[in-house]
């Protein structure tokens, strides 16, 4: 197979079918949703068998449990990717919505309208669930769609791949407006993320590497998930059962999430009633603590290193720092935070006030877990990332997130003067 | 100079600045701007001076008229800088703008709070009155500025560079969030466009050749303004008062702009009505026309090549053609846009509502100039550049272009389950 003119290929069918999808009603779009969902749900034996030999070939090939954990496909996870579909579909369409129109003193009335962004390649490890996620929220917000997933997850994505084609001709619209790449040829990624002729927008799904790497070599937008260093500082003027309630819900509710806090921050006043009680807590569940000298003159604890304050452990470990006060909080986020999410546990007005607006996060709380920093749990449905670059999306994307505004001008036979 | 060294310290200062100017009150922002339009008015003869040498050098090194034309700096030039600075002081502050709060079934209030971008980089060619344009808007759009100007102006921008740098320091803002190269050397350029740890994103302005090359080489992103390839189309159900006066407008109210018509496109059956008495206007203009085969049957004209629906001729030239019906003008404009601006003239409901929805271009018209597609026409008090991409910022990008969203989250102490 020639790499380049096959992606060339299905960069051009993409295009093509992104004018068609742009302009398809709603009714449509939730249609071949919802006909994608039937046709997983019927066709339940053969994605468990594609998956399967991906399974057996993975376990040959010595691929390690956490990823064979990830591209398991089992019948939970189908009734999964059916229910995200049916909520997909249930969500208010963001395209032609029409905001800010006002008269301008020439008599034009000048507003915005919502527009997909038109072709939208998609990049992704082994978990096959990623590509109806992905392919879900691109059809609901009226783009094209090319998926790249991980070739561990070849023939279940090819299965997943029949599927949406027969739900999409149900509806009557065209398959080529979601395609999934029918090669594992690396070379098909460089030639995905260098065809900004074809391809509007790219958004990797992976580790940090796979995200750093695409990015550095794309000659298209690519809206970047790096990774999630969170803070949750307790101020001394934080009330103790809330601190308490967040610093360990913000660590333990989830590992291994780029929204789990990775470093705390006490202020000093505040240590001694906090430290010893949170340290108790975190270690009957297991949580490796490391401390900077100040914390382990409170608990017992690892010295923190340098690199602990860099690293997103994703893991049972938290880095913990004693500061004199919030300033040195913020000047420690500032220089260590990839700028996900950060909390303020405080009842104080002025310095919740502060923090709210000089945090330069994608992400600010105040007395709230970090873990809340989620598509579904902010409203937005779902999402198919969390953006920590400034451009375009900030924090969760979703459907919103796919679409751009173009503005709109009524007017009456006006010219300009 | 290590034009490299020397960059990285500018880009350094940058960063460090862009915290203290997002931070910086609404007020001093202001008294900022009013300052340096006080230190401009101080300085005319100061300004005029620089500006003279530089004309000079620019006459010694060949400069065309057009080129010295855009160099020069005279007493209503530096009056329109002061005007300007004071309009952008009169601006609304979009920065801590906090919008879309609502209360989730979790019980957190979630929100989006906007901000600056952070470091904005600005490429532009020989206008001085450029460097306060940008630098303006830069400023109270809470960012800190590197500003990158034509060497043919240099003389004339380390002038303007000391008012601002007055009017900065009056206000008791860092000087060093407004930056202006200090060097010729073209290197310079080369290392702001590759300095993803110090400039947040880049607007180049100036001709369609520079921006590509900026945006060829960018590690860092760019809104691009390209060309502006606009389109009138008049339908067979037009007004014909409206469309005779809107294609006039589009076309000459003036000639070197990139909202200006380059093509229009006329429904078969009203050709022979408007045609004939939109040619003699034109031609009375001094309007060079080149048409299709069938609008010379209606009209006097050259025949227009393939390359004229490719040009963006900024001149007093038009090419015409005749359609059969919408979708083959929309087809056109689909073809050869450069997806800035369009506009349809017609009485019909549907075929507006269908124009508007479908046509993909940053501003998309009923009934009206293309001209009117503005920053400040459109209301947003001025533009840095009017984008043609579609992520982040599409059409007239004002201060809100400049910023960004932030999630913000109020709980009372709450958890996720």
């Amino acid at each position: 197979m020639n790499v380049k003119a096959y992606m060339a290929e299905v960069g051009r069918q993409a295009r093509a079918a992104s004018r068609a999808i742009a302009a398809a009603a709603t009714g449509d779009k939730n249609r071949a949703l919802l006909a994608i969902a039937d046709a997983l749900d019927s066709h339940r034996a053969e994605l468990i068998a594609a998956n399967a030999e991906d399974l057996q070939q993975g376990r040959e090939n010595g691929l390690d449990a956490a990823l064979l954990d990830r591209l398991e496909l089992n019948p939970a996870g189908i009734d999964s990717m059916i229910e995200g579909l049916r909520q997909v579909a249930g969500l208010a369409d963001p395209c032609g919505e029409i905001t800010d129109m006002s008269y301008r003193p020439s008599g034009i009335q000048v507003g915005k309208m919502r527009v997909p962004l038109g072709v939208v390649g998609i990049i992704y490890e082994s978990r096959p669930n990623v590509t109806i996620d992905a392919a879900s929220l691109c059809l609901k917000s009226g783009n094209a769609t090319i998926l790249r997933g991980g070739s561990e997850a070849f023939r279940s994505n090819q299965a997943i791949a029949k599927c949406i084609s027969q739900g999409m001709a149900e509806a009557g619209l065209p398959e080529t407006a979601v395609q999934i790449i029918e090669t594992t040829d690396r070379a098909a990624v460089g030639e995905l993320i260098t065809m900004p002729e074809f391809v509007d927008v790219i958004v990797p799904r992976g580790g940090k590497s796979l995200i750093e790497r695409i990015s550095n070599d794309a000659r298209v937008p690519v809206i970047k998930h790096l990774d999630g260093i969170c803070h949750v500082y307790i101020d001394d003027k934080a009330d103790l059962e809330k601190a308490f309630e967040i610093a360990l819900n913000s660590k333990t509710h989830r590992y291994g999430v780029c929204n789990a806090m990775e470093t705390l921050l006490v202020h000093a006043d505040i240590a001694e009633a906090i430290l010893p009680r949170l340290a108790q807590a975190y270690t009957e569940k297991g949580v490796e603590l490391r401390g900077c000298e100040r914390t382990r003159a409170f608990i017992t604890a690892d010295l923190a290193s340098e690199d602990d304050w860099h690293t997103e452990y994703l893991a049972p470990v938290l880095s913990i720092r004693v500061v004199d006060d919030m300033a040195q909080a913020m000047e420690h986020i500032e220089t260590y935070s990839s700028r996900h999410t950060e909390s303020i546990v405080t009842e104080d007005y002025t310095r919740a006030r502060l923090f709210l607006a000089q945090v330069d996060s994608s992400s600010v709380m105040i007395n709230a877990s970090t873990r809340f920093a989620d598509g579904f749990e902010y409203g937005l449905g779902a999402e198919i990332g969390i953006s920590t670059d400034k451009i375009h999306a900030r924090g969760p994307v979703g459907l919103q997130g796919l679409t751009s505004q173009k503005y709109v001008v009524f007017g009456d036979g006006h010219i300009r003067q």
